[in-house]
């Protein structure tokens, strides 16, 4: 019997790392996590996730011919992943090398996670037949991935789409890249979080819901329900994230004017709350010529979608991908 | 006896327009210059550059095959200019279908200022044979043109490349576009010369060249002299010039990680006394995985570079031109 032909998608985040295996029309077949702590370096973690993809293979019945893999700051031209602030594994990491030589798979390629999400969403979710569009990740960090005339763009050195360090604010709040006042230092989760912890501080304050919770331990769905039931600190905190995000993607469409932005990730499924005060943001600072030009939504890639972008870029890699129509 | 196949170059500023026949070598064969302000609308325009062509096509035994035209906000996929901030033709203006039907040209091609600067660069100047670099033009107005992979972006609407309307500044200067803090507020001409007259009103500029010179008359190459001999309000007015010029490069650079950025424009042709303090500060903001990897110099077109740009995208549209090597 000839075996099912699938793809393993692979996405490595500061906390876990997911794995799966996947099928060519995006449907995950299989999947793992694994906590990212528990790998001292990139070796480590190669050998046990190819040992959990060769015994699933097996089991299951499928030939694995091609993974991608989703990290942060990877790159694709170099298969390493490079000075990623939000990992242990420091410097310059050959991630692609040790992946391929524990798991003996030949075309395993790497690319950011924004990046990923963005070949998840031309293929699998609402970007299908879009030529330039953009997608940005809201999480732990806030990154970007852009297709550029119909295909990822990698820039000259493989590293473009850092959306997360655009500068939002002079002299602003400390980066993890070392930098101040990017975009990441506001949008991210524990951006929001710190905003709302400032916010909380201030007099007019006193009444918020969130004064009940203990400000260390605020979190973004805190901040979102609070605000949902009208919380003026929550509100006010979503807003001004609100601001700084459309200030970076206004920005963003000046240089690349995509069709659609395609939002992604834990921030993102907030919904209305975060998404009506960004969309009026973004409206009125976008360029004119843009107005109306600019579509502004959430990713329609399902709840995996780390493991089916990571899975996409193995496909799109492999070369056999047809576009998949539902 | 066969005529010579010749390309019409055309530049459209917010001062002169400049039209030119170039040969596919990048040789401008012949030029003129109109004042700007000396045609109510496209059409007047269209007309008087159409007939300067024939004229001089006719008497110079040429053949105009193609013609290309760079414009503030020249829409590539429409060929409209679109709501030109520094221009007197407001609104929606079909530049390439009025110069069509005036000269009779079937292939005319509008786009940019600045990505005809890039397209030049990359058929003439410093930037052949490479696939991912970008030019900003630093004039009336503050521009960019990118190629990427190879080829002119125009992103989703034609209109991509708008680096001079990235914010750097928070609720900083008014911008010709309706926007706060646009970087072309601070490194246009204009941007460095309110800079130094800001300057010039503080006590500490009390013995600075510059205050020799009436405030309303100082022009950009007064400040870059003074600069020279170390004037101090004037290295001041530069510098600070420069790092916002750096923070938008820095935004730019996050996103699109381009190998090579070529300036070009008036202040690009100052010299040490811009460069120096623009090559420290990007170094010092980029980063880190780009550090060493972006090379920052100055456009290597010559001086009528409008037109050779112009001319670069109406043969790259004739498809007939081959790279030229010196």
């Amino acid at each position: 019997m000839k075996l099912k032909q699938v793809c393993a998608g692979i996405d490595i985040g500061g906390t876990n790392c997911h794995i799966g295996i996947c099928s060519i029309e995006g449907t995950v077949l299989a999947s793992t996590v694994m906590p990212t702590a528990m790998f001292p370096d990139a070796k480590a973690f190669a050998k046990a996730a190819s040992q959990w993809l060769k015994e699933t293979a097996m089991r299951e019945r499928l030939e694995i011919v091609t993974a991608g893999i989703g990290a942060p700051n990877g790159n694709y031209y170099t298969g390493n992943i490079e000075y990623a602030p939000n990992l242990e594994w420091k410097g310059i990491v050959p991630l692609a090398e040790e992946f391929k030589s524990a798991s003996g798979i030949d075309e395993a390629v790497i690319t950011n996670d924004a990046n990923a999400a963005a070949i998840g969403e031309q293929y699998y979710g609402g970007a299908k037949g879009l030529d330039n569009f953009a997608v940005i990740t809201l999480g732990t960090g806030v990154g970007g991935g852009f297709i550029v005339n119909g295909k990822m763009f990698y820039g000259a050195d493989g590293m473009a789409g850092e959306f997360g360090h655009m500068t939002v604010v002079n002299e602003g709040r400390l980066c993890g890249c070392g930098r101040k006042g990017c975009v990441e230092a506001y949008a991210s989760a524990s951006g929001l979080i710190r905003t709302a912890q400032e916010l909380l501080e201030k007099p007019e304050a006193e009444n918020s819901a969130l004064k009940k919770i203990n400000p260390a331990q605020l979190t973004c769905p805190d901040i979102f329900e609070a605000a949902r039931y009208g919380d003026d600190t929550a509100c006010a905190a979503i807003d001004q994230t609100a601001i700084y995000l459309a200030e970076a993607l206004v920005n963003m469409t000046a240089l690349l004017s995509p069709s659609h932005i395609f939002l992604y990730g834990g921030l993102a499924r907030a919904g209305d709350v975060l998404m009506v005060p960004l969309k009026y943001h973004f409206k009125q600072r976008m360029l004119k010529h843009h107005r109306g030009r600019i579509e502004l939504g959430v990713s329609l890639l399902p709840e995996n979608a780390a493991i089916i972008g990571a899975a996409a870029l193995g496909w799109s890699e492999f070369g056999k991908h047809e576009f998949v129509e539902d």
